[in-house]
Order: structure tokens, then C-alpha cells, then sequence
């Protein structure tokens, strides 16, 4: 039994808020449980330096944690000077996700940058923000279709994380803190909505797993993505 | 008329909610009309050191805004590696104010810490961030007499802050962004219940102005800091 | 009684020294008694970036402290690799009040540059900084002019500034370091050579203060300023 | 065929050199081609805060690349002033994938740090440093027990680490930088002796894979690490 | 003819005013001609980690330019966030020049901490900068052994520096900023009151120089730190 | 007898290794017994502002220590978040040193960089820095003319460093780590080809000394460097 009385399959429950941003291009407020974190996407009218003059756009994404969303307060990073590593770490990965479902001919030289805010955190942020920054992404372009400014929306497909980890031994679905902060191992994956990969981080973090109970993860993760993008195409109005 | 279609002595439709944050101490949603800040209050059970072995605590605060509060995206601080000096400004002024209702002799040698974050900025988050810290502060206060910790609430009284404005040579009050970027000149006002003045910052942005029209200014905050402190009691439930 | 022996409403012994900074484009060492503040006007042929190609100039100011100015040595800024939230307060504070009294428009697109360096501390730094920077401002303009860069002084009017404080309840004029650590309160001053407030900030250190107790500080400001402006204008010789 | 020539589960040739840094407690130059990796361990007789009083050690690492080991310049960052993002992931890597094999409790509360300086860069710097730091680390262990600190090499086993990539569909073993720039996808692999997984790292740099296509990487790199711990056995004469 | 009519041995006027700084506990303002550099020590009650319990004592320095004092502005370290090379040679140099004349086992457990800072600058503020620090050590040794914390002044000898050039390969003493900026060569002699040698660094700007011209400028220092020394003398009432 | 059992005027045992580095414009791996620092050339196609459309070249270099070349650890800089002091003087030094032999008209608007990095550090570093550093300059300038950038090499001479020190008094030429850290004095001194001086810096570590011992500290230098330049010479073929 896990410690939320969820079977190893089943995600907490998830909702997203397209939207919640007033002033973003494109926002969406994703809360898979007590993780609640903010993805407001900005359209900028120009690239980095290496994309100048190619024709081609870029999508990136900063992330941040309020101090006091955790159990106990997290140092500011705006005030200790600088980002941690895990930050660091959390904000490549969403940058690259969502690139990797992203046409970056299909926008014109403007970068979109994905602002990710942890709200309240209870594990699993970075997944959540990867799923909460494509729909915020979505809008973002959808609304550049709306101006007139592209013709359609350069979309391969979805994006979308959870993470599993091995509890017992046993492999569980979207772990919350309680069972981050005591699993075996947790992998991160990245799926989209043709169940390929686009990343996938796996950690021992306490004893070396097999490739079974890898797998067996994967599965699960596919299940709970699926589900996810589900919620994502409603909160976009596909 | 104003922007807003506001008299000049109406607030904006302000809401306090209180324990927003799950995990903080003591925590208050505050909204002053779109401008909306997260404040969270933490217990340190340590001071600063040039108060060890004193017997006394102390109130502190940080401040910050998410990029995309802002009508156009504002540069993530932790990623620029220092904080503004306006967000200095800010925090230093939140801090004091909460100092001066406070008893620092009251509640041992702990600190208490509050965290105000900028959600959505639509002007006078620094008076919304004073106002909203309050409650989150007695909040956390409450805990620690629940707690046993402390035998009584050592706030002696009430802080609450407003800003005010020349907009067309007429005093109005409590500035939205759209006010606040076109007026001659802003006062931000931090009063206690008893009207007596804890902080006063006033600036000609244009012109220069009179004793007569600062006079006017701070009859208008007392008004509405009086009805900000209706709410303040409310969301504690006093 | 006060410290120093002085009558309430009494300035220290001030002195404006034209021109000490040999090499600046305009210079005035200001003595407020013990505190001495070297003010430096540097002109620069170009501006901060959001004012270019309108034909506007800026002034700012910059800010610090001699490690030995103070009564106890106060750590080296360039040597903690950052400034302090209080000296960003002043910078930014100087470069307000020399902006409200300067025509932006008068003067091409230069930035003119204060460098207030405190030499010697004992209360008032930022007052004397401004009352200081006018003069030095005042001589950069009319270097300009001798020049034939610009046909004339592109100054609205005087700048001076002063602190007042609550010492025993009772307002005082021109806090000396000794009054400043023990006031109750203490407010800054800055107004215009027509009694027009341009900035004011009042601090409750201790208890917060009346409306009354605040207006007979402003009435000592007006006084003393009175008298920082005939010094004024005999140090730039008008 | 590959750039290189190699067949698609060819490793290029690697050397591992013990006792490379003269000074260090335990060290290895680490060959993969033409990627050269200097991993030097050193013995410190603290650990940090969190384990103070636990009995425990910790096993640390950090990363950096000579400017000029890359085919063009890469900036110094102890010239820029920070660690990229990068790096701080890579040292994070390193670190958790030795303490991964290592018995933590198992040599008192010390601190052994490995550097890992990249002196030549070729592509798969990470997973060089990986399998040459564990060398460092075994030796360094074998100081402590012939200098009679400890009574056995607290490690549980061997780790290792190599990077396969899909190139025009194609899954093949350790890449160099001229396949890794064009490589459609890459995963980093850090395996035990046993073939358990210790870390997996997958990223589509342009197009999501399939979980056949991860396996298949998977089996190329317990080929391949197979290979390297033959070599780190000699290097460390068991 | 140098520019400033001097003969090819002659040094500037040279002042110093002792007790220039009224708060720290011995201060000199030394002038080399247009040079002027404020010179403070503060006696601290502690020394760095690397000499706590060992009985003995440290002298070391801090130097920086007030951003107007040289001739067009520099920026302020403080606001660029780190001090220049140029500073932290400067500063090192002051420090080890004081060092070797002190008998560091002579004043307790303390460091004398030395701040220079250059108020005008035309050439030659190191050099002042040592000269003056002499003074100012000497008088806060001086306030040690008055209170009774010491027995004697714990000063070895006196130091003193002076810079010397070759201009159209004419070897000429105490260079100023014009010399200085078109010299072919520069160094900076530190001598002890027996002419012996604490430090030395000779730089050739445009074109290598031969052992004789190095040894006449060697003379021609020996000639001026001579005559620092009997102003030194003075200065300290010996 | 010194600790390394050589003569007062020995080297110890010096190796340059050119095209050490594979990827660099121009390299060398210089050893002056243990110490081992690798330089590298990088040809950059652009020059520092202050040369833009001057026609004139730029050489500058950079240092550093792997953080294990040390006895015991030395804190990765990159880590710190600066330089240290001693960093930026031998930085600077080298800089100067290879602009004294170079013909900065000679090879168009192109800055030519040094990374100067230690891999084993016994003493010496900066004098072997220099020393190797004017290799890989020639190699790197070499490369120029092979590829008809240049019509020649535009170095006016060989520029070569070593350091003496004074130990129980008597001069000793290239001071290794055991004699540097007990030295009463040492001097760097960096010479060309014809024996003309470009930098001499001397520090008395302990007791200042005299004219004559650092005429023969001076006159040890001149025979070490004349040994480095036949090395100098065979390495770059000439």
C-alpha cells in the first residue's frame, strides 16, 4: 500500500488551468496533487545570438521554487546569488522537452521562453512542468495564429513526464514526496504522444536496478502520460 | 475619472486569504484588485547573530516577483545573480514595518521570516505585500501559542499600507499600474490602527509637490488602510 | 537638550566646498559637521539605452562609503563583491531628487554622473549627498555651457535635503549619528528651492509617530533647507 | 559506417593510467580515444554539515574542461565567475554514481572528493570521468587501509559508464564528438559490475526513439562497460 | 625637460598629515604632488583562521579609487561586483611591503587592517600608498601601546616606496601620470630605512631595459625614499 | 647543498613539449622538474575594444591550476566564483611578458590567448608559464604564415623566466615548492634573448635584502634563461 492509498498504477489527481497567468501569452497552472506549479510562456521578438539571421526560432524555459512551497523553507536563490544545480539541472530538461515536439522553423526568429514557478511542492515538479508548459506553450502560439503572426501552430505533437520510482522493490506510478524522499530508485520520463521518448533520467538513488524493473517503470510511465494528454488536449480545447 | 472608473477615495476590491500556503507557518493570499502577492510566514528557531544571547527575536522579510507577473516579462533575479535594489528597497520596508507592531521580547530567540511573492503585479504590490504580511505573521504567531511555544500574541497592534497618488494634480487612492506609471507623484503610507505613521515614502516622479496635497495623500490612506484593517481582522479571525 | 549642545531646530556647522575634486567635470565637498561627502559630476557623451535617440539626458548618482568613515571600520563593498540594500537606497534616492529639479530635455543626450563618496561619517550621508550633488551638478552644467555645448543651465531650481528625528517625543533638526542611533523616529527631507516636496521618507525606528509629530519635522526641514540654499547658490556663485 | 571506422559496438581503444597526479591520494588519467580525463581523489578528514556526527563519509566530484582541451575555445569559468549548468549537471553525475558502489559508512566521517579535469575532449567526457574516478577512488581507499585508517576498501563494487547514441537510425557505442553533434539521439549508461543501472540518461537531440531502439543502446552499453571494468580491474592490480 | 620641469632625481612635494581620519586608530593623507591617497588602519581584535592560537598578529591592506579621483571616471568596483586585478595586486603589494617591517610576534593576537584609498590620482598611488600606511600603522601601534595593550611599538624599521621610470631612456624618480603614460619602462621600489630591499617589480611597458638602467633607477629610489623617510619621521613625532 | 641536492646555479631538469595540446592553434607542455603547466595558443579574429580598427594585435593569456597539481587540494576556482589575486597577477604577468617580444603590428587585428594550466605544480609555475607560452605564441603565429595569413613571424625575440631566491642567504637559481616555501626572499625575472629585462619582481618573504644579492639573484637568472632559450629554440625548430 502506498502512503496516499494509491495503487502502483495510478497518478494523483491532476488538473490543469489554462490560463491563470493574466498578463503571459500562454499560461497554464498544473497541480498533480499537492505539486501545483505555474508555466507562463512570453513571445520574444528576437533569438540568441547563434540564431541570428537562420530563419529559425527557439523555445527555452527558466524554473524557479517559491521559498516557503516546500515542507521546509528553501533558500532564495534571487538573494543567495545564484541557481542551483538542480535548477539548473530541471530548467535544460523542460527547455529541451518541449523543443523536441517543437518545429523551430515554424515561427520566425522569436524565442519563447517558458517561465516554471513551483507554487507548492509535494514531488514531481519538473514533470508537472513539462506537462503544464506545453499547454502554455500551446496558447502561446495559438495566440501568435489569432495575430496573424504564423499560420498554423508549429506543433509536432504533445509533450508530456511523470515519474516512476521502485518502492519495496516495487515499481510505482507519479511519486509524491513521501515516496521520493524513501524510494530505491525514480526515473523521469519524457514521452510524447506516440509513446517515443524524448528523455529519460533513471537514479539509484540508494541500490542499483535492474533492467526489468526499468522497463516495468516505462510501462507505467506510458500509462500515466496517456492520461495526461488527455487533460492537456481538453485544456487547449482540442 | 480615473482609469478604473474608481472615486478617488475607493480601493480596489482587496480579498486576504488566509493559509494559501500548506506548508508555511502562518501564510495570506492578499489581492488588491489584479495585483495579487503570496506571503508565508517561517519559524526559524534561530536569530541573526548580532542578537544571540539576547533574549530577543526578529521579523524579516524577503520579496520577490515571478518574471511574468508583470505585464511584460521582468528578468528572473536568481538567473541575473542579485536582486534589484528596488526589490532591496521593498524588503527592507516590509521588514520594518512588521518590526514596529511587533514585540521583539515576545517570542524568544526565533525568527520569523516572511516570504513575499509577487504572483501578479497591477501596482502597489509593496503595500499589498505589508498588508497581507501582517496576517500572515499573527497567523504564525498563533501557532506557536497553540503550540505552547508562547504565551500570548506579541503584536502590538496592527500594520496595514496603501499607496496614494497625484493623478492631474488630485489626490487619489491606492494606484493601479495604469495610475501609478502616469502620476505626478506616489506616497506609499504604512499606518498602525491607531493611525500613527510607520513608515511615509513620498516621491515626485514629475512635479514637485505640495505640504497641502502630502496632507491630502495621507488623509486618504488613513481611510483606506481602516478598511484594509477591517479584512486584516477578519482573516484572523479576531 | 541635545548632545551636541545644539537648539532643536538648529543645522550643524555646514560647509560647501566648490571644486575640490580636481578632475571631475563638477565637484563639491559638503561638510554637515562631522559627515563629509566628497560629490563628483561626471559628463558623459551618451545615455542608459532606453533613452536613445530621444534627445533626453539622464542624471544617476553611485554611492559609498570609506571603510573608515565610520566609527567601526564597515566592510568594503568592491571587496564583498556587492553593495549594500542601503546604499542602493541612496543611489537611487540621489539620482531621483537631482532628476525633479533638472530638465531632462536641456541638455542633449548625456548622462551626467554623481559620485558621492562619503569621506566621514557621523549622520546625515545621504542628506549632505544630495545638498552636495546640486552644486556639483550645477558647476557640470555650467562647464557645459562655457563650452558652448548647451546654451544654458538646464535646471528647474534647488535641491537640498536635511533629516529630522523624534528625540524624547520632541522633533529635531539635522540628526548627528549620536541622535540618530537613539531617535524614536527620523525622517529625510528633500525639497525644492519653493518649499515643494520632492521626496520625503519617514521611519518609525522605535514608535510609530503622529501626523502632527511628522508636520513640525517638515516644518524644521523647510527651515533648514532654507538655510543649505543660500550656501548653495554662494558656492556656485549666484 | 562510422566515422571513425569502428563497427557499431566498438569502443574506441581506452587507456587507463593509475597514479597519473603525482600528489593526489589516488588518481587515474582516463582515455577514451581521444577524450582525455584526469580524475584525482583527494582525502579529506571532514565531511560536510549534514553528515557531521553520523559516522558516515560522503564521496563528492567536480568537473571542468581545460579552455582549450575543445576543438574551439571554450571560456575559463573561473574567468566567467560560474559553473555552467552543464558542468554542475556532469559533477552530479560523477558524484552520485560512485556513491552508488560505495559503503558509506564504511570510512569514517571523511570526505573523498574527485576532480575530474578534462584535458582533451572528444565526446564522453562524463561517462570517462565516471570510470576513471572509480579507479581514483579504489586507490585512495587502498591509502586509508595500508595506512591502517580503515580495515577494507569500502566498495561494493565496480561502476563504469558509456554513452551510445542512434545515428541515422542505428544504435551504436561510444561516441565521439563527430558522431555525438550529429547523433539523432544519445543516452549516458553508468552499470555496475553486475549490470545493474546506476544512472541512465536518454535525450532526443532531434527525434524521440522507441523503447526498442533505448534497448538496444542498453545491450551496446553493457557490452561496453563489460569492457572497462576488465581495464579498471589492472589499473587497480586485482 | 620633464613635463613637469622637475630634475631627472626630484620628487614631487610630498605631504602627510597624520591623524587625517578622525575615527581610525592611526590614518595618514599622504600627497605626492596632485596624488593623494587616504590612508587608515583599524586594529581588530582577531586574526584570520591561519594564525588563530599561535600568538601572533597580521598586518594586511585594501585599496580602491574613488571612481573620480583619476582623470576621465572608473567605474566603481563596488557596482561592477569585483575588484580589478590591478586593485588586488596593489593591495597585496601594501600588505607584504608593511609585513616586513613588522615583528608580527610583537602586538597579540590582532591584525591591523590598512585602507587606502586614493583621492586623487595623477601616478604613483601605491607607492604613496606604502609610505602613508607606515605612518598610519605606526600611530595605530602607537594607540596600542598608550592604552597598555602593548609594551612597544612592534616595528621593525620603516618602509617606504617610490616609483621610478625611463623616459627617452633617461632614468627619472617618482613618475607622474604623464611621465608615467608615455615612460618606456617603470618600477616600483619598496626600501627599507636601510636601504635594504622588501620589494621590487620593474616592468618594461614598451622596450626591455638593461641591468644599468635598472640599477640607476634603483639609485635614484634610494635617493627619494630617503627623503620620504625623514617626513615619515616627522609625521610620527620621532 | 639544496634539498634537490643541485648546484646554487642548476636548473632542475626542463622538458618543452610542443603540439602537446591537439585542438590548440599552438601549444606546449613545459616541465621544469615536477611542475608541469600546459600552454595552449588560441587564434581569435577579433581584438579587445580598445584596438577595434586600429590595425593592431592583441596578446593576452589566462591561469590556472587544476585544483589536485597541489601538495594538498587547492579550491577549484570556477567553484569560488573568482580568481584569486595571485591568479590575475601571474595572468597579467604572462600577458605583458610575451607583449614585450611581440610585434603587435605584425599579424593584423587578432588576439592571440594563453591558457596557462598547471597540471603538477612544484614551485615555479609562472616562470615555466612564460617560458613555455612563448612556444606555443610561435606555433600559433607559425600556423599563421603556413596558412598565408602572415608574411612572418612578428616576434622580435625570445622571452624566457625563471625564479631565484636567497636561501641562508646565499642566491639559488629555480627555486622548486620546498626551497620556495622556506626562502628568505625570491625574485621572478623574465628576460630575452639579449639579456634585456622585461619584468623583475623581487619580494622579501622574510628579511628585506640587498642591492648586491639581487645583482646576483639577477646575474643566476640571466645564466638559467640563456639554458631555456637553446630548449626554446629546438622546440620550435629554429
Amino acid at each position: 500500500m502506498r502512503p496516499s492509498g494509491r495503487t502502483a498504477d495510478q497518478m494523483r489527481p491532476v488538473r490543469l488551468e489554462p490560463g491563470f497567468a493574466k498578463y503571459a501569452e500562454g499560461s497554464c497552472l498544473v497541480k498533480f496533487g499537492e505539486t501545483h506549479v505555474l508555466c507562463a510562456a512570453t513571445v520574444e521578438e528576437r533569438v540568441p545570438p547563434f540564431l541570428r539571421n537562420t530563419g529559425r526560432g527557439w523555445v527555452t524555459a527558466e524554473y524557479g521554487m517559491l521559498p516557503r512551497s516546500t515542507h521546509s523553507r528553501t533558500e532564495r536563490e534571487a538573494s543567495r546569488g545564484k541557481q542551483s544545480g538542480r535548477t539548473q539541472e530541471i530548467q535544460r530538461l523542460v527547455g529541451r522537452s518541449l523543443r523536441a515536439v517543437t518545429n523551430l522553423e515554424g515561427f520566425g526568429e522569436r524565442q519563447i521562453r517558458l517561465d516554471c514557478d513551483v507554487l507548492q511542492a509535494d514531488g514531481g515538479t519538473r514533470t508537472a512542468a513539462i506537462t503544464g508548459s506545453w499547454v502554455a506553450l500551446y496558447l502561446a502560439f495559438a495566440g501568435l495564429v489569432k495575430q496573424g503572426a504564423i499560420a498554423q501552430i508549429p506543433l509536432i505533437g504533445q509533450v508530456g513526464a511523470v515519474s516512476c520510482g521502485l518502492s519495496d522493490g516495487n515499481p510505482v506510478l507519479d511519486l509524491d514526496y513521501a515516496e521520493d524522499s524513501t524510494a530505491q530508485a525514480d526515473a523521469n520520463f519524457v514521452l510524447t504522444d506516440k509513446d517515443a521518448i524524448v528523455e529519460v533520467q533513471g537514479t539509484a538513488e540508494k541500490d542499483p536496478f535492474s533492467e526489468e524493473q526499468f522497463t516495468a517503470m516505462l510501462g507505467l510511465a506510458k500509462k500515466g502520460i496517456a492520461e495526461l494528454m488527455v487533460l492537456q488536449r481538453q485544456a487547449v480545447g482540442k
